[in-house]
């Protein structure tokens, strides 16, 4: 099993705060030691970092918790292998493009090893991880669904939701999808999200001994949504995804849910 | 115009020294202060990192030196804009997956504008450069002629130069491609190679006061080939890629050259 963070926001902002206390997992608060993954979006640009080591002890994981970069959407993942061997090809977040945008993905959970017998036309994973392959499958279903965007982001939620369903009757399935504007995030067993936004207060992370005062890192018109497997701090509320709902940000904005049919 | 650096090596060798002088043309020894990326290859895994500050001051291009990434295979570039705005999704080197490879492209030079109306079905455009454009119509051919990766190198290769030469019709198109294994290298203007190799000797840096003594550096059956549109030593001999010419190196060797035809 994994961890998951991702952030979705109306300005560009920085995730150094919650980051801090992701990569703890990384080996040291958490048995996550098999790698971590980040990818920034900027405008339609994307930004990746991905390291095979553990985050804890990974240079690269320490330079972005000291030189912020500003996103207005990140997908993050630290990985406790179970499908795949541990490299570079199998470390999370996954990109792919389609219509013209970078789709990034993350996956928390285990599926069924039936998912590599599911057809693929599109896309092909490079490494051998469960969690790449449904990837591939869920762009290819996408791509063949819908040739063109549709311009409608409820149906693209609905027709994600769908495919979601599908990957968790096969296991567990946790997810976070983004594509620059929208992050669509999927619950099987557990996934978490909070709105900061004024009045800011201060929180402190549960994974290292750091708090952050948000009044002093924003302005008022801010707002940010930050989604992960876990609660990251102890004293603020953090809101469930239910089993089975598909959530859907926008510029930190909880755009739609779409629930599991009884 | 654009700056590019490419290495293909037999076992995973750090790129610092190379790119040090690199960085230093990116606003400080020459003009292309719009952006700068790297892709180092891990078996087929893919690392990459992308900014559009320059180089010469450029935090992660500073880490990049001082944390050495052992890779096979590299493909960098230092970006002058000439076509398409100044952000992260127009910076080089852009990335595809095809047949379960990541393909990455690098592109110095300038094509006409006609180059948007060539069509495109599998693979589309994030950003709107020339050359993002051109890497998805190299794609797409790649795709549609061949649905399954042909096992030989030099059909492979074949089909590039043919595709290469197409776009040199319509401009400058000097271009490092790689999917891990193989780097395949375009000429229209300017792209030099060199392959060290057992006995090593020592190499200057024309860009900075940087030396070093690659005897320390490697072990007796290293072999390391760096390709670059300008050499990037003054004390060893560089070979000229021709006009029209695709060379293709295998993790360090040249194994295939196609020329331009008279």
């Amino acid at each position: 099993m994994c961890e998951l963070l991702g952030m979705s926001a109306n300005v560009p902002t920085d995730i150094c705060f919650s980051f801090s206390g992701l990569i703890q997992r990384g080996g040291e608060t958490g048995p996550h030691r098999d790698g971590w993954g980040i990818a920034f979006y900027e405008g339609k640009g994307l930004r990746s970092f991905h390291d095979p080591d553990p985050s804890c002890s990974s240079k690269i994981a320490q330079f972005i918790t000291q030189h912020p970069i500003k996103s207005t959407q990140v997908i993050s993942h630290i990985r406790q292998a179970n499908v795949g061997s541990v490299n570079l090809e199998n470390t999370h977040p996954f990109s792919r493009e389609l219509w013209g945008y970078m789709w990034t993905f993350a996956h928390n959970g285990q599926l069924e090893k039936s998912i590599f017998d599911w057809p693929l036309v599109h896309y092909f994973p490079v490494g051998n991880t469960d969690s790449e392959y449904a990837f591939c499958w869920l762009m290819d279903q996408l791509r063949t669904e819908f040739p063109v965007r549709p311009k409608s982001s409820e149906q693209l939620s609905q027709f994600i939701h769908q495919c979601c369903e599908k990957l968790r009757a096969i296991g567990v399935f946790n997810m976070l999808l983004g594509e620059s504007n929208y992050l669509f995030t999927y619950n099987t067993t557990k996934l978490w999200w909070i709105t900061r936004k004024a009045p800011f207060g201060e929180a402190t992370l549960r994974d290292c001994d750091v708090s952050v005062n948000f009044k002093h890192e924003t302005s008022v018109t801010d707002k940010v949504t930050v989604i992960a497997t876990e609660p990251l701090t102890h004293n603020e509320k953090w809101n469930k995804i239910s089993t089975g709902e598909l959530a859907t940000f926008e510029l930190a904005d909880l755009v739609g849910q779409i629930f599991s049919s009884p």
